[in-house]
């Protein structure tokens, strides 16, 4: 399934899942269905072990026939972020491909050897903006604006210390973020201020549940810059996979439902180009990871 | 006034005010004057503007008769940590006491200059524990586990880029914090995850808020190991002020109502001392601020 996170006219935001193009109300939906489910996403991922398969038999059972006001075309609706508010900060992975490794060691200040254990930062729930939504460009800030595709991997129950050879059983779903960064904003090595600013964290368009996606490290991932392509990879190329990102991760922080670990970008970053690129006012950026979504964004300044 | 989260037998947590010895039922004390107050920390702290003033104007009028079933003896109920769940990570300041920023210089892979911005990580909600529960120690994660005492600083209001100025107004008040820290798990630099493990928050007891403090930039600060004082200095020796570090990240990234910044620690941690000193199972690590509180946390092997 495609959940999606939307709001219609001037309500509130509400959890939809896609179907045939049509943007089917969850709540309303299900309680048509005998179901009860709640109206946000993260309600529903923190039940999704029962919601999901009932979901799933409602809208097999359903068989097209969608009551009236339960959906509408998506083209209707506007799309937020799938989890607009995260409960803590997004947890993002650094130098997780390899030929990424080696143009940020080059342009930027990383080591070029390849990491020996996943590299952690965070982005705060301020940062997240939904499909559409504008990246800020604030030139007191930044003349480095950069961009990284990358996949997100949506966490589904709570855990600690979660064996390698389980963890796929805790993936909720697949999502697409923009991880971007200004580069001039690095503090003593420490990510999050520049990578952790109001709207540097895209997100969307919709989380793919885990069962849509048969291989998780056998998905395209792309960037476009004003239609350029600047990033075109594949996610067999991390060097920490998922179960290993989430075995690492958990094996100090507890997980729990709706965190998102944003799995790292591969080469074709703008700092690692000659001559370096930024993103500036006016520019248009697109991102996608096949079989999950494209996010299309402006850029804005402030 | 001095704002606590507790349990009372099998209660969920609920939000206290310290007077004389006895937690006042925030809630049921307000109710018995006329007063709407939330039950919770951080619905508090989202409408402290009017019910601030509104909780001391009630207790000012109660002077000292306090309805049945709204007070208990501070020994009868377990405080919790005051903010139990952040709505995101804490902000983290690195390197902001001048001779902490030598001996981490001396003993760790940090720069021996003076940062020239605000060092910024991040902790996860995940990470907070309340006084007196136990700090986890698991040996297959680390062999150097250290201990660093702070200011911890909670925003009162949503803001973004707040001039140095008007920054304490954005303060609601002032807490303690342990940065526990795993010296042997930092990830090419980045720090969440040595600092952000389960049960490295330690944090409490309580929020004082900001009228009673009158200068943020003249507490003195301490820690003692099993009773030995490890860490004694003073928040005048601040890299960047309060008022700084709320300018610097609200400069980039929004700052809202329950936020916490953890101000940095001063000299006397366990990775200066020679030979280096670190925390094992059976020690009991106290902290303190002066005027704010004292917290006291037993090491336990898990």
């Amino acid at each position: 399934m495609r959940l999606v996170t939307y709001t219609l006219g001037s309500s509130g935001a509400r959890l939809g899942v896609l179907v045939d193009g049509l943007v089917v109300d969850v709540e309303r939906f299900g309680a048509s269905h005998g179901l009860a489910s709640p109206s946000d996403m993260l309600s529903f991922i923190d039940n999704s072990v029962t919601l999901l398969p009932a979901l799933r038999n409602c809208l097999d059972d359903a068989n097209r026939r969608l009551p009236v006001g339960s959906a509408v075309p998506v083209e209707d609706v506007k799309l937020q972020a799938p989890i607009p508010r995260p409960r803590k900060n997004i947890f993002g992975i650094g130098l997780n491909y390899r030929a990424h490794v080696a143009e940020s060691a080059k342009s930027l200040d990383t080591d070029k050897d390849l990491p020996k254990q996943p590299v952690v930062f965070s982005k705060p729930p301020t940062s997240v903006i939904g499909p559409g939504a504008a990246i800020q460009h604030n030139a007191k800030m930044t003349q480095q604006l950069d961009w990284e595709v990358e996949l997100a991997v949506i966490i589904g129950k709570t855990a600690t210390r979660i064996p390698v050879e389980k963890a796929m059983d805790h993936v909720f779903g697949y999502s697409v973020m923009i991880d971007v960064s200004a580069r001039d904003n690095r503090r003593a090595g420490q990510w999050i201020f520049s990578k952790g600013m109001d709207t540097y964290a895209p997100f969307g368009p919709c989380i793919v549940t885990s069962d849509e996606i048969p291989d998780p490290h056998d998905l395209r991932l792309w960037l476009t810059k004003n239609g350029v392509t600047k990033q075109d990879s594949n996610t067999k190329y991390m060097i920490f996979d998922v179960p290993a990102l989430i075995a690492d991760i958990s094996s100090g922080m507890t997980l729990e439902p709706g965190d998102i670990i944003a799995t790292g970008t591969p080469e074709g970053v703008g700092a690692g180009m000659t001559p370096q690129e930024w993103l500036w006012p006016g520019d248009v950026v697109e991102a996608g990871v096949d079989g999950v979504g494209v996010i299309r964004h402006p850029v804005v300044a402030i």
